[in-house]
């Protein structure tokens, strides 16, 4: 079955009204996943590619048959913008179109296409927001290409500087300069696309979940309360190596028997801090990793997130803690260093109440909350401008993934209560 | 300071009496060791090599000059006879003289020397022992060339089978024939190198610790109780991955947690069995391992020993039922492969109290007993024939490394052991 049928199939058309298209949705969506389209049916649109150009492309011929006024910044982020009914400033919805190598399709075609059918819809309604409104393309969120990403939303609030991004040298070994120029951009144009943000009124951005919550709790559409920035802990215990048969139990300084006792304690500290925290061991090493060798180092890293700092520091603080706590138990030196270090941010209260809103008007239930675990687009724009996100139920939680899966019907419905936000936000 | 300066640095010259010589013992370590010297000042005296050859004919040279007669076997086996005052079965003492790579000069040929500094001393001091008495030389104990070892004492004892072998490939792709023949050897030949082991009364073995157990007690001579097999398990904990950033804590099988509440009660199981025993997770692999990815498996070994068998069993046992409980807990899979298994070899109670007689006539204090974590061709020989080991004092239980070091001190007075307890086995 191909991408579109596949779409369609269980669509249930009663969802199709108030101007939204189940079906035009998932011809847009069927469209775009044709570029980049991979032998295994996923996506490869890396950043700055030709793909990722041909997408945009695409994009903005619907733009303007939709009769968007539509313009590319110096970034290559796309905008396509409907006049309001007065000449504020404007609210902007949208997310991107590059994607992980072995990606899928809905991880961030999913938010610039709802914002479009908004607009499609609003057309067919023959209704004018009081605010402007811009369906928004961000160049390279995923930074596939240069090990970065987020680039596009960090030069539209003006944090991109061309010196610094010119040192950057792509997996083929091409420098950032060459790359661009493929593309039609310049280090100068990234580091100059700035926005005056006192023309933005706030951003919306619709995504998929990557997680399993919304499956679980069986929702089409949850209302983000904050996107958890990632501080990345590396920890090292050095023990001391040694024979396997010849070193007695009670005489043994064996690094991974402390590192052991460490993960097992990481993960009870997120739940004494908050719901929302979460820390993960996910890499580690093993020194000099022989069957018959008492390890003598191991290093591993530890992903702790939140979505308030406040909560994210003192999970940090545990874990540290713990570290020093394990080690000294043990005879065991520990090293820590900070890797990295994103702030979290908070998704004001007043835009995730008309967001929750929205839900209720449209789903006619109460709306379900959930933290972003990842970063997004909206974490970088949401430093400066009102910001929100939406997601949408991901199947099995799966994402950067040729099986990245979300339903129409879940889809559509997200694109309901999005509509309804963003009419709440432009009139306001 | 050359090899010979080190070794007599600190030399108490009082220890040379009753015939052991420290400094011929010395001289004889130091021309030994220059066979394979390596810039790094350790040993490359890899199984089957030319350098293994020349340190044979070395030794076979020394067992001339002491009058012994002298026999090469088809696997390579080096054995210097003296004739005992009856023509009963022989007591053999001997180890090895081969090396890992990057391997010290003590391991294997301390064994080899000490048996003939015993001949030498009887000559000195014209004893004749009742039973004949063997200086051996095995080949390939350390199994560097074909990952194999214990070869020269395998065909001793009959185990080894020429279609089996023959299929063997060493390190450089070269076929076990080729390398065989280029040290005058056969598959064939190898395998019917069995010895009648009528003819042979015991077998004791001198060997450095490879442990700390003697420096920490500081004693240069231990008597070992056992020999223990080892068992590798391999424990695989299969989870679900997932992004560290998007999935709850309160709804994760993550592999990591598991395996690390498996590894720290690992420690705690021999203990409960025997104060012999040993447990250690040495490998360990976390898939996919990356930092922002719950770990969806981890496989790690664990490598279990002990020098009673139903005590091993045991141990075994409790680390199989604790992957299965941890695993259980968290709805996660666990698979259990046991890769090796090796039964332990018990010293019989005779020989230890000979050689713990032997101890306390030379050294005026008690024995010190301890058992062997790692393989030697006492084991292999001790499943036919009554065997023993003496450990000596290895300096920072550092062995398999060119920082290998053991005092003259402490080599010339198990020498002194060594001697005492042989007559006491080739008197009775």
């Amino acid at each position: 079955m191909n991408f579109y049928d596949r779409l369609m199939d269980g669509y249930q058309n009663e969802l199709t009204h108030s101007g939204v298209n189940g079906e035009r949705l998932a011809k847009r969506l069927a469209e775009l996943a044709k570029i980049g389209w991979t032998e295994e049916g996923g996506c490869e649109r890396i950043s700055f590619s030709q793909e990722e150009l041909k997408a945009k492309e695409l994009v903005m011929k619907w733009m303007e048959e939709e009769g968007l006024d539509v313009m590319m910044d110096g970034a290559g982020n796309v905008f396509g913008r409907l006049k309001g009914q007065e000449d504020v400033p404007a609210v902007l919805s949208g997310s991107h179109v590059d994607s992980v190598p072995h990606g899928g399709h809905f991880d961030g075609p999913l938010g610039v296409l709802s914002a479009l059918e908004v607009v499609s819809a609003w057309r067919e309604e023959g209704y004018q927001p009081k605010r402007p409104f811009e369906v928004v393309i961000f160049s390279d969120e995923e930074g596939a290409r240069f090990n970065g990403g987020l680039t596009g939303s960090q030069a539209f609030i003006g944090q991109i500087e061309a010196d610094e991004e010119r040192k950057r040298v792509d997996y083929e070994g091409r420098s950032y300069e060459e790359v661009l120029k493929e593309v039609g951009l310049t280090p100068e144009s990234v580091a100059s696309a700035k926005r005056d943000l006192d023309d933005v009124y706030a951003f919306i951005e619709v995504h998929i979940e990557q997680g399993k919550r919304l499956e679980k709790a069986n929702l089409p559409t949850g209302v983000v309360t904050g996107i958890a920035g990632p501080t990345w802990l590396k920890v090292i215990f050095k023990g001391v190596a040694g024979h396997a048969g010849n070193t007695p139990m009670n005489d043994r300084q064996d690094a991974l028997v402390a590192a052991s006792d460490f993960i097992r304690q990481v993960k009870d500290f997120p739940p004494q801090v908050s719901d929302s925290g979460v820390a993960t061991v996910g890499k580690l090493e093993v020194k000099p990793n022989g069957v018959n060798v008492i390890p003598g180092e191991v290093e591993l890293t530890v992903d702790i997130r939140d979505i308030k700092n406040e909560w994210k520091e003192e999970i940090v603080r545990l874990v540290k803690t713990c570290a020093q706590t394990v080690a000294g138990k043990q005879e065991i030196a520990v090293e820590l260093e900070e890797l990295m270090s994103v702030d979290p941010v908070e998704i004001p209260q007043h835009m995730q109440q008309k967001a929750s809103e929205a839900v209720k008007e449209v789903l006619g239930s109460e709306a379900y909350h959930l933290p972003s675990g990842a970063g997004h687009d909206a974490m970088i724009v949401g430093r400066y401008v009102p910001a929100a996100m939406l997601f949408i139920q991901s199947k099995d939680g799966i994402s950067h993934n040729p099986k990245e899966w979300s339903s129409l019907n879940d889809c559509v419905q997200t694109v309901h209560v999005l509509k309804r936000f963003v009419e709440k936000v432009c009139d306001e």
